[in-house]
C-alpha cells in the first residue's frame, strides 16, 4: 500500500505544544499523530491511529494465541452492578456518572469486572465450561484529577482488560501465570523495557496483584528493586522488613523534658544532642513522629488517625493513599484542631490520641521493644525513652512511610534502589470479591454449585503507542520498531531531477509489489523539510532517492541507528524488503 | 483458523427473548451474538463481535478505496463546539450530556461535524490541501426515546462517519456522488437489498440529501416510490405536488351554516351530502381540517400554530415532526383551549387563527382558489365555498398530511407506493452551516480566503449486522453471506464412531491449512442438538462428518438453499475451498 504524503491527511509542527511536558507528547503533536480535543481527550490522526490499531492487533493475536476470547462489552453501564460492588461509591470523582432521558443512572466503564462476572454468569453454568478467559480491546474512561503527558494519561483511553474465571485457586493461578506470559511476550513484540513488580490490590479488591511498569524517568510510579536478588515492587507494594520484638524488661522508664521551640524534627534532634538525654548519638531516625490524617470513608464518614513514623522519614502520600484505600486522605483543618484540643501541633504523642480514641497506626519499624523519643502532648514538652509496647500499644502497622534508596530489600536479600516507570499493565488475583457479589456458581463434577474464582488483567493500549514513543524516540524524533510503525518504509525524493521522480514512483510500487506498506513523499519540498519530517515521523527505515539515481544508487537510512549505506537502485526493493523482514 | 464449539464462549438459547419483536433481535439473541445490558445497550459475544468486525472491515477498505483517510476522534467531546452550533440544545433529549469533576459539561457523540471542521480547521490552510475526506468508525450515543428491536435501533451503536471538505460546491456534488457510489458497492458487498430515497436534512441542517433504506417490513421508516419513474423518497421527504393557482373571480361567496352535531369529518361529509349545499358528491377531502399543535422551539419558548389539511388525510407525526424541526411538537392542553377561547374544538375554522395572531400553515393542495368546507369558529357552524387566497390567505404551507398509496409522484410520473425500510445509511450535502459556524476557511489560489464546503455521510455498522439477519435469516435461524459470516464453514461431527471424528479433525485441519475459517462443532451432543445449532449459527456451508465417513462420503450443506451434496470424503477441501472462494 502506497501513501503520498502530497494527500495525507497530516501536518507536522515546528513548535513543541505549550502543554507538553515529556517527549512523547510533544513528539507525537509535533508530527501530527494526536490532537488534544479537551484535557486527556484526544483525537488520533491518521498516522496515530495506524500505530494505535498495530498495538491492538499485536495484543489480540498474543491473546487468542494464550485461548482468551474476544467480546465487546459497552462503555455506557447501568449504575446497578457496580451498586452491588459499591464501585459506584467507592470510584470516587474519578467515575464518569450521567443519566439518561428518563434519569437512570449510567457511568462510562472504567473497568468491566462487573459486568464480565455477570456475562459468565448469564452464559455457562456447568464445571465442564471452565475455564474461561474473556477479554476486550474497549475505550474506558476515568475522570483522572491530573489528566497528563496527552495520551500517557487520559480520560479516555484505550484498554485491553481481560477476566478469567475459574473452578479453583489453582486454576487461578494458572491463568494468571499465562496472562503474565503473555504479557511479557507483547512487550517483547512491542520493544518495551519493562519490569514486573509487586502491585497493591487498591480498588480492584483481590490478592496477589503485579504490575508491568514501562521504564522511564516520566513514570508517575516508582518503583524499587533489589540488585542483589530479583525482589522488584511497586513502592506503594513494599512490605517494610518489621524487626523481632525486642525484650521489654530492663529498659529504664519514660521521662519527660521540657524542650523549648522544638515543633520540628531537627529541632528535637539538636536539643537531645546537647542534652545528652540518651548514652549515643541521636538521629532523626530516634524519634517518633506523628503525622494526623483525616480519612474520608466511602460511606461519607470522617475519621481522624493518627501515624506514627520515624523522625527520618517523610509520609509518601501514595503509600499513604494505598494503604487506607478506598478511604481517601485529607488534611485535619484548623477547625479540626480546634475540635480535638488535646492535639497539640509539634508536640502530638501517642499518649494524646490513644486516651482520647483516635486510632494509632504505626510504621512497622516502631516494633515491640523500640525506644522513641516523641510528643509528650504539652507546648515545648518531649517524651525520652519511650518504648512500644510497654508505655503505648498501637491499634496496628501502617505502610505510610517513604522507601528510600538503601533500604533493606523486604526478602531480605541486598538493598532497595528506586526508579521510575509508567504502568503499563496490571495483573491480579481478584480471588472471590465479584463472583461473590454476584453469586457467579456453576454446577461442580459432584452435582453440587462451585463458586468460580476470578482474575482481572488490563495492559493498556493507547498508552502503549506513548510509552514505545518514550522509550524510543531520540532529539530529532520518533522511531518506530517495525512491528508498530505507521508504515514499513519512507521513501524520500530528494532532487527535483524529474528522472529521479520517475526512479522513485519506480522503486516505491516494487515496494508496494512485495507487500510493504509505503510512505511516499513526493511533495515538492526541498531536500532538508523532507529529511526533518522523515526523522520527526520516524518510520524504522528511510529510503532517499535524490542525486546519485543517475549514478544508479539511492541511500537506505536506519533510524534507530542513524546508519546511512549507499545500495544500488536496482537492488534497493530486495535490500529494503531484506532489512524489515529479517 | 480453528475455532472448537466446545472451548467456544456461546450458549444457544431455545426459547426467544421475551423483549424481542423483530426476527433478527429473536435470532441473535438466541444465537448468543448478542446480550442486552440496558435499554438500548448491547454486548456482542464472540460470533456477534466477528461479524461486526468484518461487516467494519467492508466499510473501511471501500472507505480507503474511494480515497478517504481514517481518523478517530473521541466519543466523549466537550460542549464549547456544540454550543457553537447549536446543537447541544437542539439535540434535545436524544444527547447524553455528563460533567467531569470540575463540572464541565460533556457530551458523548452522536455524531461529529463540528469535531471534523475544527479538526480539518487546525491543520489545513491552503487550497492545495483540498480536497479531502475523513473518516472514523466509532461508538455513538443517541439516547433514543424508544430504543427497539435489539441493535437495530441501540442507544450505543457503531457507525461509520466521514466528512467531506471542498473549495466549492462542485467539488462537494464530486464528493457526494462518490461517497453515494462507495455506500452502493458497500451493500453489493454486504448483500443488502436497499434503495436510495430523498430525505430532509433534519438536525443536520444542509441542502441535498439521501437515505439508503434496507427493504424490510420491520423498518421504522416509511418511503414511497413512483414504479413509473425512478422516484423514491423518504415519506418524510415527499414534496405535495401543488395545484395551479385557480382563478378567483366568479366565485359565489362563502355561507356559513348550521350543522348542528358535526364535530367530526365524517359527520360534516353527511350533513353536506343531505344539505345539498354544493353542486357535486361532497366527500371528505372537500373539508378543510384545521390541526392546532403547539412547537416547542429550542429557545425553550412555545408556539400554538394550526394547520389545515384536506379531511381525508391525517397528519403524519413524523412528516409534521421533520417539517417543523428543530421545534418539538406537543399537544395542546385544556389550559392551552381555555387560555384561547376562539379555538372551538370540532368547529376550528381559518378565520379565528388569522384574526387572532395564530400562526396558519397548509397542506400545499389548499391553493389558491380552492373550495373549502371549513369550522365557522361557532359550535354547531360550518362556512361552505370558503376560498384559499380570497376569503382567508394562510402563512404558508406545511408537509403534514399523510402521503398515501396512489397519490401522485412528485415528478409527475405515475403515482406513488409505500413500503418499509431501515435506515442504513445517509448523505449529505452540508454546505456551510459548519464552516461558517467555525470559519474554516484556506487560503485560495488567489490569496484569498476560500470558505470550504462541507459534505457529512454515515452508514450504521452495528446496525448492519441486524439488517443482515433480518433480511438474509429464515424460519430455522441466521444465514450469514460468505462476506461478513463469522465462519467460512461449519463441520459436524454427527456420529459418535472413533474413525469419523478422527476424520473430522482430519478435514478440519485440511480446510484451516487452507486459510479457511473454521466452526468446529466437536461436542458429544447428539446429532439432533448439533444441526440445530448449525441452522441457527448461521455459516454458509455446513460440513456433516458421520455415518458415511466410514464409506469415504461426507455431506456438505448449503444454508442459503438448504441444498444437500454427498462429496468424496477426500476431496471435501477442496470442495469446500471452491464453493467458497467461487
Amino acid at each position: 500500500m502506497i501513501t503520498r504524503l502530497s494527500h495525507l491527511f497530516l501536518r507536522t509542527l515546528r513548535d513543541d505544544p505549550a502543554d507538553a511536558e515529556v517527549a512523547s507528547h510533544r513528539l507525537l503533536v509535533r508530527a501530527g499523530y494526536v490532537r488534544r480535543i479537551a484535557p486527556g481527550v484526544y483525537s488520533w490522526l491518521p498516522l496515530g491511529l495506524r500505530v494505535l490499531r498495530k498495538v491492538e492487533q499485536v495484543v489480540r493475536q498474543e491473546m487468542d494465541a494464550m485461548g482468551a476470547q474476544e467480546i465487546s462489552l459497552p462503555a455506557l453501564l447501568p449504575r446497578e452492578p457496580y451498586e452491588t460492588t459499591r464501585r459506584w461509591t467507592e470510584y470516587g470523582d474519578a467515575l464518569f456518572r450521567l443519566q439518561d432521558r428518563k434519569q437512570a443512572d449510567y457511568l462510562l466503564g472504567p473497568t468491566h469486572e462487573e459486568l464480565f462476572a455477570l456475562t459468565v454468569k448469564g452464559e455457562y453454568n456447568s464445571y465442564k465450561d471452565l475455564p474461561v478467559t474473556l477479554y476486550q480491546i474497549q475505550n474506558k474512561y476515568r475522570d483522572e484529577e491530573r489528566p497528563r503527558a496527552g495520551i500517557l494519561r487520559g480520560r479516555e483511553f484505550i484498554m485491553k482488560d481481560s477476566y478469567s474465571f475459574d473452578l479453583d485457586e489453582a486454576g487461578l493461578a494458572r491463568s494468571y501465570a499465562a496472562h503474565r506470559e503473555t504479557y511479557q511476550r507483547i512487550l517483547a513484540r512491542l520493544g518495551v523495557r519493562y519490569v514486573i513488580v509487586s502491585a497493591t490490590s487498591g480498588a480492584m479488591g483481590g490478592s496477589a496483584s503485579e504490575e508491568f511498569l514501562a521504564e522511564s524517568p516520566v513514570g508517575e510510579d516508582t518503583y524499587v528493586r533489589s540488585l542483589e536478588s530479583g525482589y522488584a515492587a511497586n513502592v506503594e507494594a513494599v512490605v517494610t522488613p518489621a524487626p523481632a520484638p525486642l525484650p521489654l524488661g530492663g529498659l529504664p522508664p519514660a521521662v519527660v523534658h521540657d524542650t523549648p521551640d522544638t515543633p520540628t524534627i531537627a529541632a528535637l534532634v539538636a536539643w537531645a544532642e546537647s542534652a545528652k538525654v540518651v548514652d549515643r548519638r541521636v538521629s532523626a531516625a530516634d524519634t517518633l513522629k506523628n503525622v494526623m490524617v483525616k480519612l474520608r470513608h466511602p460511606d461519607g464518614k470522617s475519621e481522624i488517625v493518627g501515624i506514627g513514623i520515624p523522625g527520618d522519614r517523610e509520609v509518601d502520600e501514595k503509600r499513604l493513599g494505598a494503604a487506607v484505600e478506598p478511604a481517601e486522605v485529607e488534611l485535619l483543618t484548623e477547625a479540626d484542631f480546634a475540635a480535638n484540643p488535646f492535639l497539640v501541633k509539634g508536640y502530638i504523642g501517642p499518649k494524646a490520641l490513644l486516651d482520647n480514641g483516635i486510632r494509632y497506626l504505626v510504621d512497622p519499624r516502631v516494633g515491640t521493644g523500640t525506644r522513641w523519643i516523641t510528643g509528650a502532648d504539652e507546648p515545648g514538652r518531649h517524651v525520652v525513652g519511650l518504648v512500644a509496647g510497654r508505655d503505648f500499644v498501637p491499634d496496628g502497622t501502617i505502610e505510610a512511610a517513604e522507601v528510600r534508596d538503601g533500604d533493606p530489600s523486604p526478602d531480605g536479600h541486598g538493598t532497595l534502589v528506586a526508579a521510575r516507570g509508567i504502568e503499563i499493565g496490571h495483573i491480579f488475583q481478584l480471588g472471590y470479591k465479584y463472583t461473590d457479589a454476584f453469586e457467579v456458581d456453576v454446577l461442580g463434577e459432584n452435582g453440587k454449585p462451585v463458586r468460580l474464582v476470578m482474575g482481572s488483567y488490563g495492559i493498556g493500549v493507547s498508552r502503549m503507542v506513548a510509552v514505545v514513543a518514550e522509550q524510543q524516540h531520540d532529539d530529532k524524533g520518533l522511531r518506530w520498531p517495525s512491528e508498530i510503525a505507521p508504515f514499513d518504509v519512507h521513501v524520500v525524493i530528494a532532487n527535483k531531477d524529474e528522472s529521479a521522480r520517475a526512479g522513485a514512483e519506480q522503486v516505491v510500487a516494487g515496494l508496494d509489489a512485495r507487500g510493504l506498506d509505503v510512505l511516499f513523499d513526493d511533495r515538492t519540498a526541498s531536500p532538508g523539510v523532507k529529511f526533518k519530517d522523515a526523522e520527526l515521523l520516524g518510520m524504522p527505515w528511510v529510503l532517499v532517492v535524490g542525486r546519485g539515481w543517475a549514478e544508479g544508487k539511492v541511500e537506505l537510512r536506519d533510524r534507530f541507528t542513524g546508519a546511512v549505506e549507499e545500495i544500488d537502485a536496482q537492488a534497493a526493493v530486495d535490500a529494503v524488503v531484506a532489512r524489515i523482514r529479517g
